[in-house]
């Protein structure tokens, strides 16, 4: 019954069709998307009717690249990290291995990718490992010293670290963006929808070497971006206040959902704070409970016991959750 | 000294920059694309929040496909069709030709693409033969059972007839879109920006079979498109109203064009409303001399006796645009 859910997050839609109105606003908790999104896309006028200006793409660039702390030659902006990492699966045409659990996109976006449970092996061949840094769903976090290790266990075979850092924004201090060069086989991605609240956009960004931004650009063309996410992106990046304000507040709303689950009795996981995992007896059911109340989570087909909670923006909704959780 | 005007239109930033603004508005004919806009784009409020419901993508790709004629299984909706083009030139990865002249991205669509000014000699190999019908710039219209003719050709040995229809909406009738089947060696671009005058959504789509479309989607991922992409596609591919007036409108005023040049002395040349393409001893003045009169148009590294005129809106443009081509 659940399984349209426990493909990816985001089908409200389909939810509602199947589990009503039930008298109040439905609570989409089935994302890790900021639900505090930036206040400014109202204020914006994008031209729709001409090609958009290649002064707007580098201007976008180099705004976001100075956010994520390299210099933009090393920043290609992309209409979604998603389908950047898929190009990039075909771009570096090597055997893939991710992290388990992961992404789905993680899973398919390399041929052959196999699921690694952790990576303490150098390979025997060239192998592309991808990750996600934080994970998802788990949260889990994984130091820059230790990911720079791997890095260096790859490379000997001329193999490539990829890390996904589309929940990097809030924890900025565990971000490797500043460790790619020309030198290195190091590729990060960042993700504008998820910290900024705007998935809508479809924005993202791939941080590489030289030869694999210009690779990447020979895929992408001349016009990879709406008018939209040229201009929107441009002004939420140079928002500085904005993004101060939202590494402080994400947190805090992630802390005061934790100390809630705990007094509840669940155990919340990860290192992210845009969302939660939790365990329970049977997640199926505990996602059909909170869905006939209104509130929308993230169940995984390949853990029985897991949802995922995005970390609401309010106190009465993370009272609302608790409440519903209880009320099993 | 108009090196940068050559690569593509739409430079009107750059132009400004060089030419100064001259005392009247910038006339910008640089591009083919429909100076009078489809209007509804205000009207309209994405959901920039959430990631694109998959339900909408399904209903423009449905909208659309109904437009072209063809059934929705063979349409796949991209984030501009200049990035599906070089997509499918990795996707297909078999030698390319061209047919010269042609638009910039077709001769590095394909890896080792050659030219061709025509094709009538069956290939000895697997071949993709990519063309634009309506042509750009000359405006050539190939007829087609000519297509077909060259798909039979090609399909002999497993090649592919690759057309870029990006300003076929105009003229309907020369499109071939309803030929794409399962069984055919047969891909269809399509592109939204050019006949709805707006090119900074970044909006195409793919006819193709449908083994061509599931890899594709496989590239392109989950959420291709922005929600605007898909909220404007939606609403004005089912203006119905609009696009008959403007399949009108469009020869109208390409006509009323093409008088008042052959008035002053010129022969336009081409089939395609959206724009004409004039011969001249020099053009690169011709250019020079338009944009210091404020009208931006597109010379050709490649044919320095070529300009092509964008159509203009307005009956005052096109006065504008004669009296300072004969102001020489």
């Amino acid at each position: 019954m659940t399984s349209i859910f426990t493909r990816h997050g985001g089908g409200l839609a389909q939810a509602r069709a199947m589990f009503g109105e039930g008298g109040r606003p439905w609570l989409d908790l089935s994302t890790g998307i900021n639900p505090v999104a930036w206040p400014g896309v109202d204020g914006l006028s994008p031209d729709w009717q001409s090609l958009p200006d290649p002064a707007h793409l580098a201007e976008l660039e180099a705004t976001a690249a100075a956010h994520f702390g390299v210099v933009p030659e090393l920043c290609c902006a992309v209409p979604g990290s998603e389908l950047a990492l898929r190009l990039l699966g075909k771009l570096l045409d090597i055997p893939g291995a991710y992290l388990s659990p992961c992404y789905r996109t993680h899973s398919s976006a390399f041929a052959g990718g196999r699921a690694l449970a952790t990576f303490d092996v150098p390979p025997d061949e060239p192998l592309a490992l991808l990750l996600a840094n934080p994970n998802n769903p788990d949260g889990r976090i994984i130091a820059p010293e230790q990911l720079m290790e791997w890095h260096a266990m790859l490379v000997g075979k001329q193999g490539w670290l990829v890390v996904d850092e589309a929940f990097a924004d809030a924890t900025p201090a565990n971000s490797i963006a500043q460790h790619v060069n020309a030198a290195r086989h190091l590729i990060v991605l960042r993700s504008f929808g998820k910290f900024f609240g705007l998935a809508g956009v479809r924005l993202g960004f791939v941080l590489a070497p030289p030869a694999i931004i210009e690779a990447l650009r020979g895929l992408l063309g001349e016009w990879p971006l709406s008018a939209a996410a040229l201009a929107i992106g441009i002004a939420a990046y140079n928002d500085k206040g904005w993004i101060v304000e939202t590494r402080e507040a994400l947190p805090r709303r992630a802390g005061r959902l934790d100390a809630l689950l705990r007094e509840s009795g669940l155990q919340p996981m990860g290192g992210c704070p845009h969302f939660r995992l939790i365990e329970c007896e049977n997640a199926d059911a505990m996602f059909v409970n909170l869905a006939q109340k209104g509130i929308l989570t993230r169940p995984f087909d390949y853990n029985p016991r897991w949802l995922r909670l995005g970390v609401p923006a309010r106190e009465a909704d993370v009272v609302r959750l608790i409440g519903a959780l209880c009320d099993g």
